[in-house]
């Protein structure tokens, strides 16, 4: 209890990567979340919570930086000298929690919203802590599961504003890829680990391109900077294959699946992911969801590598201008896939699973830019000024008055005059300040100040506005009885409360 | 992207001291936010949020374990081998906020929620991840805004459904507490820290009782167990002038300062903390914060090493059922106080500050025992079940009616037949089943099962409950049209919806 010498000073600062986020941020993101919330509970999802805090090895080594040193994951040791891990995901949790749990009812569905934490390279608008907004059925092997997550992705989507047409659900399957990879072997022996090094090749189209994908897949590729990475090392045949599979069009589901099926039929794997899609293609067929909303996209990899089948990924389609400025199309807003093997790691016994989980903060910062959201007031509207301390009881009064009319109302608790209070109401975006002291009391008065309209008047606009100022004046004295109605009055010409 | 090798199998565990929280109680956890937050907006508070994780030199040390080895948190070396922890409250990091943005309007308020972490010994109830929810303007010097935080508080339980009666907030000044320090050094010199240790086993009155303070205060004490604890070894005269201070009687709030200033009047510190109390005594009164719900009490010490001035807490003063089933009081559900300093950690100038926090999960604790809560239904009510694959559309076109008249509705998405999905409908704590195969389609109808009402049945209760139940009989056959407002009304019975 004792306190801390304040030297030497402690330097104010945050851990890189990482974010303050201010009012009118938290109360958009809650709002969204409430949203999809609303979405996710009214397919009968409901709510789970897990720790921050995982055994490393109950997370497992599952990103696509877990072959890096520090497997992309804030970890270290315990009191036990066990290591623990920041979640990096809320998968991994979900799995360790139903192993936990063998007597719940199956499926298990279930959504969990909450932050994550990854040991990325920051960079705009990529941070090392944020929100994921999960939904899971665990405990079924149907492809109607699948199909459900791709429906619930839509309709969160058209909850928040955004119009079929300006979001696309892209579904792939793992399985349709290790077929790709499959073919390929059976053309010539490749080389160990050449099936990881071809998916995150693949993965990569969206950066390098189609001729930057077949150069990587070959000998290697040489970037703009002049730096060389090393390919796959694949014979032109091969490398024919896979290309071949990347060009399919993305038109009809059925379409997509009959130039998979001249592609890769007859390989094991391949044909298992086929007929799943098919079953997908049935399931979201049956419930009207057609190829605008969800299409098949052979392209679609998805960098988590517990997908063992369908993977899917939501992707904004129209271009908006980034916190930054740059006019650009925001991409992938949620992610997900099947992931069979997940539960098994802690049971040996399968439980099938498949879920999906939207990036909350990449979402809002769409919508943001979108202006599909309205801010709500992030500060109280209402001041009540401290004029003169003998009134402290009527400051208090006139504030219960206003609250229980479900008015946000401060009174000013710092140590300022008068003409610092009134600039403290502005700059901390308050829209009416309440005056009250000797003279009021005398005439049985209250002042009231519009601070915008104020702001407005002293701007000096001219022509009719002039008019619609004059006869709206900035303060005005009413009856103290008549200061909840006046004040609300006051807030509805700027459509608060 | 390889898969990792199910074997070995990894053991499904949580650290000690963590939980996973189940649906109702994320629910109710909610609620009980939304309803805090109601509060704080009301009186101008607005939201702010900051990183999980922040430099171990930001936190600063100001736990009761900070002079411990491992000082209470989770801290570990970044990449660049700076000492990083996670947070223990969520006032360092709003002073660290602070310091990083002067050019924030002050007094600067907000409130924040969200999980905080201790290494504490874990316990029935007590966990190493927990809620806590703020409440705090920084800036102001002003004994109002302390006398606000305690209003915070009062409106925040009755917003809950406590009682005036039912909870009290206790407030005391350390200033106070170092009154009487001063009073005791003055009698005969005290061995160093001396001052902390008797704040210290002040502190613990609430655990030994006034004897064990006495014992602790002189020469020590042994516990129950034969276990001795040295004491801080004060002179008989010096610890009467302790016991006198905390025998003093909480009755109304100037009482408490006449009796203050009787003890220690005098002292420099403890004068200016009388002074202090009077102020707030005053804020209180004028807005009609009587004794009944804000009381001085001068035993109040509370942990946290930052606090300067004024302290409060929130006492529950029920006796209730606690999750162990033990009947008991559940004592302190919030603490804050006055941290002038912990800005000034920073800045090198002082930014005085004030606010509270909620033990949001220790208060879902009492209020459920306390049963003002209601749960809301937690799964989804209504199960379609899956007869016939041929009739899937019909299953999604049914979904889709029921959710958008606001029904939560599961679409069966496992593997099983109809036997098992009645089971798993029952499981999951469904209340309606539809089934709908060949005859229903034929005959244009649909069948509805009302599952609690079928257990109640094949429990068989007599009298005229069974004749109720006759005519209620748990499935019924509907036309296809009257789906809606037929499940509506099944639902209705157990007031759902």
């Amino acid at each position: 209890m004792e306190q801390q010498n304040p030297t030497p000073r402690v330097i104010p600062r945050r851990l890189k990567g990482f974010r303050d986020i201010l009012a009118g941020d938290v109360t958009l993101r809650d709002q969204m979340i409430s949203r999809i919330r609303e979405v996710y509970e009214r397919y009968g999802f409901v709510p789970l919570e897990t720790p921050l805090l995982e055994y490393v090895d109950v997370l497992g080594k599952f990103l696509p930086e877990a072959d890096q040193p520090d497997g992309g994951i804030f970890a270290f040791r315990d009191e036990d000298q066990e290591w623990v891990g920041l979640r990096y995901d809320l998968t991994a949790p979900l799995s360790r929690f139903v192993a936990m749990n063998p007597q719940l009812p199956l499926p298990f569905r279930r959504y969990q919203v909450g932050p994550v934490f990854r040991v990325d390279k920051p960079g705009p608008g990529r941070y090392r802590e944020f929100f994921q907004f999960d939904v899971d059925s665990v405990g079924t092997a149907s492809m109607l599961a699948d199909a459900e997550i791709c429906m619930v992705m839509c309709d969160t989507m058209e909850s928040l504003g955004i119009a079929p047409g300006d979001f696309l659900v892209r579904v792939n399957n793992r399985k349709v890829l290790n077929g790709v990879i499959e073919r390929v072997e059976a053309m010539a022996a490749l080389a160990p680990r050449a099936d990881v090094h071809i998916l995150r090749t693949v993965d990569k189209l969206d950066r390098v391109g189609l001729e930057g994908v077949q150069q990587l897949l070959g000998p290697g590729r040489k970037d703009e900077s002049g730096d060389f990475t090393k390919g796959v090392g694949l014979s032109a045949n091969q490398i024919d294959v896979v290309m071949g599979y990347l060009s399919i069009q993305v038109n009809s589901r059925s379409r997509v699946c009959e130039e998979l099926h001249r592609l890769i039929g007859g390989t094991k794997i391949g044909d298992e992911g086929i007929s799943e899609l098919k079953q997908i293609d049935e399931g979201l067929t049956s419930a009207g969801y057609d190829n605008d909303r969800v299409s098949f996209d052979p392209t679609v990899v998805r960098g988590l590598a517990y997908y063992t089948g369908p993977v899917f990924e939501t992707v904004l389609t129209f271009k908006a201008v980034d916190d930054e400025g740059v006019l650009r199309q925001f991409g992938s807003v949620s992610g997900g896939g099947r992931y069979d093997g997940l539960v098994e790691r802690f049971t040996g016994t399968k439980i099938p699973a498949t879920g999906a989980s939207i990036g909350v903060d990449r979402l809002l910062a769409a919508l943001k830019s979108l202006d599909k959201v309205n801010i709500a007031p992030t500060t109280a509207p209402v001041l009540i000024t401290r004029l003169d301390p003998r009134f402290l009881s009527e400051y208090h009064r006139m504030a219960t008055e206003l609250r229980s009319a479900g008015v946000h109302t401060e009174v000013y608790v710092g140590t300022q005059g008068i003409g610092k209070q009134f600039k403290y109401a502005s700059d901390s975006g308050k829209t009416v300040a309440i005056i009250f002291g000797e003279d009021e009391a005398k005439a049985g008065t209250v002042a009231i100040k519009d601070l915008r309209l104020g702001q407005e008047l002293s701007e000096n606009i001219g022509g009719d506005r002039r008019k619609w100022l004059e006869e709206q004046p900035a303060q005005i004295m009413v009856p103290r009885a008549q200061l909840r109605e006046t004040v609300r009055g006051v807030l509805a010409r700027y459509l608060i409360g």
